[in-house]
């Protein structure tokens, strides 16, 4: 398959273009390059030494013999290449990362708050009316989150996925209806995911577009087989308070011997899914598209769920670093900046590989100030 | 009250900036003229000669004695503008009509869906987090429209109206919850009015904002108590095919003799309500604004529904011109720049008043090619 991956350099897109590029798939990536600028204006970076795109590129030829495409595009202003593209490429799929990720980050400032929106809606509805331009019948899948379902929706009910059948009382008795499922973000992050759902469900009905939207957990790990064959195809770490998801925050608490901050309780329950598998449900879903005129097809993508407390007590179990219990929410902040963690090598890290967890195997560490 | 009308030299706009200022209210507009100009790109103009925004302005003094504020500002780009108005006019409530509001307009190319999804989407976006920056606890009246809902949503339940109680089956029972109405937008242009409500809605929880959403019906009607003092008030009175609304179009056809377009079987039931009563509406919207911490209060705006056989029929009694039942869609295309309908004043007009219907009882016309 031809297969275009937006966001194809950020945390999820670099290591889907290498998978779906080993598998055979002829893939361009088309990248603004915003996630390694936005490190720049917050004075962070990866903890992982990423290369430029064109290194990565080139290193991946190098290894594998297959030729990986790459255009710098802004999908978000940029609509006139985008429909250039479209045109020249005709993909047959379509993934769509290019969307800004981070919820901290989305409640930082007006500018963060308007730049999340601006950028993620416009985004997404640029690649949408520029389908129908070209009247291109790419299979489209797009990253979503499950927290546009958001929390405390119902203590007793199933976890929802997609849809939901729900009764509608009226005068001449209940009706059955199955509706998209109740939005509730808890963050301007997650609400452009829940205008992005409404826009799928338009352009499916008004025009047929054959659309998957991935409801995904927090992904964690960082190395899949394909990017650990070479240092130059390494994948981002992040860890600070916008980036970094809750376990690699844990991870850099423990490497420097501090306690793992929980907050709160603990107790709030999150889906996870290591980044190994998200590479391959995306296969699956670009491989199993809607047909036209069908409703978008929305799926969780997520392989196990834990108590946020249970995770640092993992953490902490391991790594024999305890765990603390903040009045209030704060953030790390450490001089960590050339800490060092070599992923998936070391060999705590294959004797982890075999935990019953199953949650951190790739995760070794190394102190190398 | 300081009311800050945004796109306040509209349709719906301008005559709620005089019944507010009528009213005793300090008003300022804020609109970009976009309406204005979108009327040179589509090479049309409204059939009543509507003045310059300035000389409006300055009539309106000279009759009322009142003065009305006027910044030109584009919202959806223009945020640092925006935020320094709200911290110098500190308005009590704010009432917001400064979006692209024509359905078909949104659906005739790539650039107009692109516009309309843009304008939108980034105006309310931009107002929401330049009103959290400012920490202004204005009360906020948007303007939706009924079209969110859909059509053939159910065919027994009540008129939807801003929430809906459903029951959602679960192993232990089911759970009844109070869900925003599921929305099923027909247009680019309605589907950015269920954008609208989803960023309401995280809005009033997380920041508290206090805001109406007001989903009318299709407003008919040109002039108001205000906008008829004096002929540089004159409101807008558009025909064409994308802001020229169904009555529009059949008093237009009426006019010129054409016979009244009527697509499909005209079974379709619609919503109207009257210029008059939306102005009055707003008043009372921005007088009683919800409470910060509730959710958006969400009501519907109409007076009455029609079908449009219905419409078209009582416009063929009274006008004596006949109805047509094309084929296919298409649109009228009249060379009727120059024809002037005297609105509100003929004899005729004021005969058609006591008229049973009550919905086109201020439109009488004159030909004067």
């Amino acid at each position: 398959m031809r297969v275009l991956v937006l966001g194809g350099d950020g945390f999820c897109g670099w290591p889907t273009t290498l998978y779906l590029s080993d598998r055979g798939h002829d893939v361009t990536i088309v990248d603004n390059l915003s996630r390694r600028k936005i490190d720049i204006d917050l004075e962070v970076e990866s903890l992982t030494p990423i290369r430029p795109i064109g290194e990565r590129i080139r290193a991946w030829q190098e290894l594998s013999g297959r030729t990986v495409g790459f255009i710098q595009l802004d999908l978000a202003t940029e609509y006139d290449r985008l429909v250039a593209v479209l045109r020249e490429l005709r993909p047959d799929a379509i993934v769509h990362f290019a969307e800004q990720r981070a919820a901290p980050y989305s409640m930082r400032t007006a500018a963060t708050k308007r730049y999340t929106v601006d950028n993620n809606v416009r985004a997404t509805h640029n690649l949408l009316a520029a389908l129908v331009e070209t009247g291109l019948d790419a299979a489209l899948a797009h990253l979503g989150t499950m927290g546009v379902y958001g929390y405390g929706w119902s203590g007793t009910a199933p976890i929802p996925e997609g849809y939901l059948t729900v009764r509608v009382p009226t005068p001449d008795g209940d009706l059955e209806r199955e509706i998209l499922h109740p939005a509730n973000p808890g963050s301007v992050y997650h609400m452009t995911k829940t205008l992005d759902q409404l826009m799928f469900a338009f352009y499916a009905k008004n025009d047929g577009l054959r659309i998957t939207d991935l409801h995904q957990g927090i992904v964690w790990g960082t190395q899949t087989e394909q990017t650990c064959r070479d240092e130059r195809l390494i994948n981002r770490f992040d860890y600070d308070g916008d980036y970094g998801t809750v376990l690699n925050r844990f991870l850099m608490q423990a490497a420097i011997g501090h306690p793992l901050t929980v907050h709160g309780t603990g107790g709030q329950t999150r889906a996870f899914i290591h980044i190994k598998d998200t590479v391959r449900c995306i296969e699956i879903a670009i491989s199993n598209p809607p047909q036209a005129g069908e409703k978008p097809k929305v799926l969780n993508q997520i392989t196990e769920t834990h108590r946020v407390l249970d995770l640092a007590k993992m953490v902490s179990d391991i790594t024999g670093v305890e765990i603390a219990y903040p009045l209030r929410p704060g953030r790390l902040a450490v001089g960590v900046r050339y800490l060092w963690i070599d992923l998936g090598r070391t060999s705590q890290g294959d004797q982890i590989e075999g935990n019953s967890a199953g949650l951190i195997g790739d995760l070794g560490y190394r102190l190398t100030f």
